[in-house]
């Protein structure tokens, strides 16, 4: 069973990675670049049966910080 | 105007990141996880009228290793 896991900086915390991103894209002469936000994309492939509490109990635990990041699950 | 861009390391790349979740996983006692993949989501925010030939080619030149990323394109 295949679930993705996406974790993205919550609003209001610095992403210095997707400004460095920004600016190298501007850099290149791509313009209308307003912002630009990075975060992780998780494929788990799980064995069948687990449950989506399963998968939040592995963010809560792991996969995400949940100080600083959200995230969502998709299965 | 929202994109959201993901790349993934292609499949036969070996991924150590993911092998360092799936570890980590299996320690913390999560059972059936049979692989795990870390990947990249990047979200830009562009200025209307960005087109995907655009997109794709912020992803050729800058976000994506095309040698060993694939990515996709959602706008």
């Amino acid at each position: 069973m295949k679930v993705k896991v996406t974790i993205m900086l919550k609003d209001g915390v610095l992403d210095p990675q997707g400004e460095a991103v920004r600016h190298a894209l501007g850099a290149l002469g791509f313009d209308g670049i307003n912002g630009v936000r990075q975060g992780k994309l998780i494929e788990l492939d799980l064995a069948a049966g687990t449950t989506r509490a399963d998968v939040t109990a592995m963010c809560e635990k792991l996969l995400a910080n949940t100080v600083i990041e959200s995230y969502a699950i998709e299965m």
